[in-house]
């Protein structure tokens, strides 16, 4: 019995452009069970066999969807965030990184409740459905209500508690860590899953990080750290240690469960070497990177030694949205600069970053591509718009030219999320009240 | 007699943070022959003399405007684009920019025709209207049509008739770009203007820059021109004349009469030097620099050197969009990366970057600002989307979080040409029909 079928739509498959599979023109898709369980191309629907399997499925759909003036892509997958910033958005702006942590954002965040959370990570859910996000990796706090709003509204997530060992919470972030992958990871097969998030190694000594290792060997957890993102950061680890981060973890053991390294904007060649070999998979942040003044990574070194990469938005205090077709695009874009060669990151290669890739950075195997057998983790773009005319390649005017308000159906784990730019499991008058009455506390 | 009353608004001004102006709240504008005549605090608004005001206003006007839930702002000024390429969107990507332009570009460019051009310009100036830019300064070919299209559609516009002096239409496009002056310039109140357009070095000789000069002394014309995009193009002027490109163009007097410079990318100290002394202002490109891969130009540097800077977008074939806002979103972010320095370029820079200091690229003095006196240029954005959400700064959320899809409402030179996301002055499903059929013909 299918779940959804969509008629006539054509596709963004998620495929390389050499695969002659990158796109699907008018075919029919049938969703069962959350995942694409048959791909119809239009030849085989015109078919006896093709016309009664599609009016089979239509009679029992929840949902029949049109493509007509629609083009379908994969859901974008955001490897790194902290989604309940979205309470922080525009909040302070364009200071010193420190200045802004220790003076701004800290300070706000101790004003944090688990009710706040979870209003917030409302808001960053009804904005990543909005704009075309189906699954998102989140570190942050009050970890448990997160879940709660993953679990309600339909989306997927990568959960990781946030643990610093510099925090009086040390201990107890240990222990909530553990209870969150024993509640929820797996949930829903596997549309939640659950990481160890300490923090980075600034506020994570050696000492509690094999705390993390050890809770990591024992549950069967893998690790999302925040890894290289300044200059700074590397200096000192360097200071302290005479090894870069990279080295210095490698040698730790944080790389031998599976681990997810958010940002990695300061990389020695060696360190690359590393990564490789240990398969660290990296979350690039390319518009946070810029807007805290981070630095700017470099992502065609990272491909070209075969380390797997998928983008990420950051929190909202620092981007200043949860919007990832930016993030594609700038990563379509920045490299192609810094690297003075404009074929640096292709659109197709790009679009695989927000997608496929960031699949697998979050371990899902079957994710991210339209294709038989992949779970159902889907967009519908409205390309009637002027800036995706004239149609002369529709994955380049995903990457280069559309605009994330462009999705108009928001489909998760075979289910409609959102319909018609109509959100389906967030109430948004009464989240917009909250949101509102709720962050009056952190007026300045 | 009023055009437009805006009741009860919130107005990012344009102004500096430090100026105590950057936003004004819950004010009525009175727009008046395509100015801003009055802006009534609500105070004002509520004295008997501002009772009567407004109701004799709104008694006269063509538009009585709502601003609940909306927040005006100046509208985007692209300083540099060629506009009727949206023809050529996502035709070619990802390519060297010589195989681009000779293998691609040219080639599909050779089978323009002023009726091609035409329909090109009407697709671009809904893009602009949509995404909300008000004023463009465009470099293409059939600059008659073009401005045919600007005059019928309301927006403001800067043209350019692009000429090589390579090319066999070498004399022909000073005669046209006489012709154009002669008829454009300065129509309505100043809503068009005209400059010179010499395409670059590489495609201007001395000799033909001598001419474009002579032209440009004799009517009064500004030039608007490529210049230092790219390394190679740098590199070929040094090798041939021992100078850089502006050192070179300083001493031919190509700056004397007012000039553009589009791009910019590759500038020397002394460049630098020689444009503040000359007034020679910059069309900064970021997305266009980004994806040709022509490298990130140093735009602090120009600043802090006190040069006049714009934005623009290029034309949507190395783009691919004519969305202002991801160019103001790029000149905030993209330089604090390459400076280290999270301060470098604050929101209220990069949004006047996008507006009045735009404005002064393209000398015009009164417009860019909401302010009473100037040109009233002005976008309504909805402001109730979630990626507005808390609403603690809407200058950085305008900078930093909006979508181009928020602009609700676009006012030019006094006049609603969009109202509630319909076009006034363009038939979409024409023009939709009109761009799907007529570009068949480069089909490959």
């Amino acid at each position: 019995m299918a779940d959804i079928v969509i008629r006539n739509i054509d596709c963004i498959t998620g495929e390389s452009a050499e695969s002659g599979k990158d796109m699907l023109r008018n075919v029919t898709l049938i969703i069962k069970d959350g995942y694409i369980n048959k791909i119809l191309t239009e030849e085989e629907s015109k078919t006896p066999f093709g016309q009664e399997l599609i009016t089979k499925e239509c009679g029992n759909a929840a949902y029949i969807l049109d493509g007509n003036g629609r083009v379908a892509a994969p859901g974008l997958i955001n490897t790194h965030t902290h989604i309940a910033m979205g309470l922080f958005r525009n909040y302070a702006d364009d200071l010193e990184l420190m200045d802004w942590l220790q003076n701004e954002i800290w300070p706000a965040e101790a004003k944090l409740t688990n009710d706040l959370v979870e209003v917030g990570t409302r808001l960053g859910v009804a904005e990543m459905f909005r704009s075309g996000t189906t699954c998102f990796s989140d570190m942050y706090f009050f970890m448990e209500d997160t879940a709660k709003v993953v679990k309600e509204t339909g989306i997927r997530a990568v959960l990781s508690r946030g643990m610093a060992g510099i925090a009086p919470t040390a201990e107890q972030a240990l222990v909530e860590s553990r209870e969150l992958f024993e509640h929820w990871h797996g949930f829903d097969h596997e549309r939640i899953k659950v990481m160890l998030g300490p923090h980075a190694p600034y506020t994570c000594p050696d000492d509690y990080m094999r705390k993390v290792m050890d809770l990591s060997h024992d549950i069967g957890a893998q690790i999302h750290i925040h890894l290289c993102e300044t200059k700074g950061e590397v200096e000192n680890v360097v200071k302290a240690t005479g090894k870069t981060p990279i080295a210095h973890f490698n040698d730790l053991g944080v790389f031998d469960t599976g681990c997810v390294a958010a940002h990695g904007v300061h990389l020695t060649d060696e360190d690359l070497d590393i990564m490789k070999a240990k398969n660290v998979r990296v979350a690039h942040n390319p518009q946070s990177n810029l807007k805290l003044a981070s630095g700017i990574a470099n992502v065609p070194a990272m491909l070209a030694k075969g380390i797997t990469v998928g983008l990420g938005t950051d929190g909202s205090a620092s981007n200043n949205n949860a919007d990832m077709l930016e993030e594609v695009r700038l990563a379509a874009t920045l490299h192609k600069a810094t690297h003075f060669d404009p074929k640096a990151i292709p659109a197709h290669q790009a679009l695989a970053l927000g997608t496929v890739e960031g699949a697998k950075v979050l371990d899902y195997q079957d994710l991210g591509l339209i294709k038989e057998g992949y779970r159902a983790d889907i967009c519908l773009y409205d390309v009637t718009g002027m800036h995706w005319l004239p149609r002369y390649n529709d994955v380049a005017s995903l990457v280069y030219a559309a605009n994330s308000s462009d999705v108009q159906t928001t489909i998760v784990a075979g289910k409609v999320v959102m319909k018609d730019r109509e959100l389906l499991t967030i109430d948004e008058e009464q989240l917009r009240y909250d949101v509102m009455s709720k962050t009056e506390i952190f007026a300045k």
